[in-house]
């Protein structure tokens, strides 16, 4: 698909992508709904109160949501709808357009609607009311396995039987971007002592988690579960999800009941919302078959391809280093679907709202350089090795993490933009 | 303190306690504040729209926070405003009130504003963003500790030196008298088995947490702790909280990363929120003094008494049986007060909003029928006896589970009402 608008050929919103987001435009600090392509961000707001989805009836009513400050309630108009508002965006921006009035030929509503990216704000484009971070990466739940209890027991029995997950931190879910900064926290500086007395300090294994996650669309009511066949039609889109740890911290914390503030203090993710139609043409095989028959039939999906064929990297830059990518994964690395983890997240009847947030888990390869997390890659005694030969074990102030994804091929890439977040020093605490 | 009033002597909602709650009013489906006193609500909407709060220059600007379908605006305005307005409407309902023009004297006032609380519906008071459950009932704790893994490992290494706390879901958190559907899920129906293979099947272990629940009023950003001296005035007020537990599905999947499904289908509180001003007067000791020195400084608090006397109790009533109290216990039975958990949960910089919900934890005793579940009751051995005969070891269908606590004495009590749930039969799941 070739459009009239210049789009870089590397530009991860192609016109094959159409991600949604919510902006404020430069020098306005009200948020409205935008979409993404090329260089640009297009302010639905302005085009739709400047007639520019005239040519669209069934949006017509609902044109308010795009003048909205987050997307949840586009969001809540159903995959029908979204579906359609992509296809129409995509034919007002083809070089054949249908409807050239629209906007290609329209000067005055380019100049108002169209954007340089460069020039806009980005935010968390949905108000999240609760956020599960699953741990479907079969891979590193394994090499994690493997660290704390060895090869034998490095998953557990129930694994390989439901999307294991835990309930996260919604309000500490920052936009691309937005500095991290280094937690304090109690550790065990010395596991070995008895009895066991943990410090306070700023934590020292500070780590990333490689993920995808999902936005929830279309709410259930509490009490009725979502079927595994209706479940990809409630989840809006995906975006890329550093999914920052303390992993000091969590050692110490995290017996009987999961990590905390191991996970509290920052989750950062990519401000566009991919649409999983947009994902559709790079249906992949994950880990097993989703259909696969020694799931419970509540999780057995009727296609058998479940993943998305979508290549990550690992980018860390050290300040006033060079930039070097540490590794390289792929999104087929999951065990369970989106669907799968909405399926079993309501089995039991939680009802789930427009804006809820599904992380994926960590998505590592098997290979060497192919992990999601320094714990995996360093395993607690290779250092990392950065392009200006600067070693890390785990991240250090000032350095920068950046995250990529991004599906397809030069000049039509269905991507997720940087997913970026630079390490402030831990602030003082008298103790 | 009399009030002109007629306030039952046995009521929660004496002159002396003064919650806040959202109501609406009957054949009404709007949501407004309001504040509970012996038999009543007074609907503080269209109490101020009536000039109620005229003699209370302080609130004029903000009269707006009681026509707001949550209470997260007038919890946000801060607990010194907080403090005025419950003391103000106690001067109003005072038996020798100094301002008896503005309710005692004003029939039509009293007719338009103070309702029945029967004729009222409560709805859950706050749009929650999060919702944390601590850990802080020693007692409960090592109880279920000793059921796992025997009395000398009872408890972790950590849990004398932080609350421990996962975070749970906040959609599903229901008000008092919602009907709680029981879960499906996963259960591995005979643990010793070799593969461990689950079933799927409705939960057999249903199971109630007797816990107390703290929303937060004051906010702070993300990356600036609460210190521990200033916790207590980021605390709107309390409820009384049943946190369902579905023990067999949380037995199979919890391991690693913590309880999910098994907590994620219901958690009910009571609607009236009441103001730590109001329990002050029953402040007491906790398991251990807040100040003691083996705890870091961060968690350390100035006061030791960082409890309060609350006792609580647990009535179960079967279908078509007679209430029977099964347990009693008292909110003295915490480690940790929620000014420390709030201090833990922000020390890596966690952002908390008003609306945020904090949960206790199991609040058990040591001796026996003091225990706040019945996983610790029956020790999974000796069921527990209704009225009329019937045991129990988990819920079973039909039952109903009334949660009380109410602090002071007859005609001065501080309670929060009932904390009521009945238990529907499963939903039927195709498998």
């Amino acid at each position: 698909m070739a459009s009239w608008l210049q789009i870089p050929k590397n530009s991860p919103f192609s016109l094959a992508n159409i991600p949604f987001g919510i902006i404020s435009p430069a020098k306005v600090s009200s948020r409205v709904a935008a979409i993404a392509i090329g260089d640009y961000a297009l302010n639905l707001s302005v085009f739709a109160s400047s007639g520019g989805f005239a040519q669209l009836p069934a949006i017509q009513q609902h044109l308010g949501v795009f003048n909205q400050p987050t997307l949840n309630a586009f969001a809540a108009l159903g995959r029908p709808v979204h579906r359609q508002v992509r296809e129409y965006i995509q034919n007002v921006f083809r070089a054949d357009t249908p409807f050239p009035q629209v906007l290609k030929d329209n000067a005055a509503l380019q100049k108002d609607a169209l954007l340089p990216l460069s020039e806009v704000t980005n935010h968390v484009p949905m108000q999240i009311g609760d956020y599960t971070d699953f741990y479907a990466g079969l891979n590193h739940a394994y090499n994690v396995g493997v660290l704390f209890r060895g090869p034998d027991n490095a998953l557990q029995p129930n694994y390989t039987h439901l999307p294991v997950a835990y309930h996260s931190r919604a309000s500490s879910v920052v936009a691309s971007g937005t500095p991290i900064r280094r937690p304090n926290g109690q550790i065990l500086a010395n596991p070995a002592a008895t009895p066991k007395v943990p410090t306070f300090a700023p934590c020292k294994k500070l780590d990333i988690e490689l993920e995808l996650a999902a936005f929830v669309s279309t709410p259930n009511d509490l009490g009725n579960p979502v079927p595994i066949d209706q479940a990809e039609d409630h989840i809006f889109g995906v975006v890329l999800m550093n999914d920052w740890s303390a992993r000091d911290i969590q050692a110490w914390e995290y017996i009987p009941l999961g990590p905390f503030n191991a996970k509290n203090f920052a989750t950062t993710i990519t401000p566009w919302v991919v649409l999983l139609d947009a994902l559709e043409p790079f249906r992949a095989s994950g880990l097993e078959p989703g259909n696969r028959e020694t799931l419970l039939p509540y999780l057995r999906e009727k296609k058998a391809q479940n993943a998305y064929n979508i290549p990550l990297e690992v980018e860390v830059t050290n300040e006033g280093g060079k930039p070097t990518v540490i590794s390289h994964s792929n999104a087929t690395n999951l065990l369970y679907s989106f669907p799968q983890m909405l399926a079993h997240h309501t089995i039991t009847g939680c009802n789930m709202n427009p804006g809820d947030l599904l992380g994926s888990g960590t998505i590592s390869g098997k290979e060497s350089k192919t992990e999601g997390s320094f714990l995996e890659q360093t395993n607690g005694k290779n250092p990392i090795k950065l392009a200006d030969g600067s070693e890390r074990m785990f991240l250090e102030d000032g350095d920068t993490v950046i995250l990529r994804g991004m599906a397809g091929t030069e000049g039509n890439y269905v991507g997720f933009g940087d997913c970026v977040g630079k390490i402030l020093p831990a602030i003082k605490i008298d103790s």
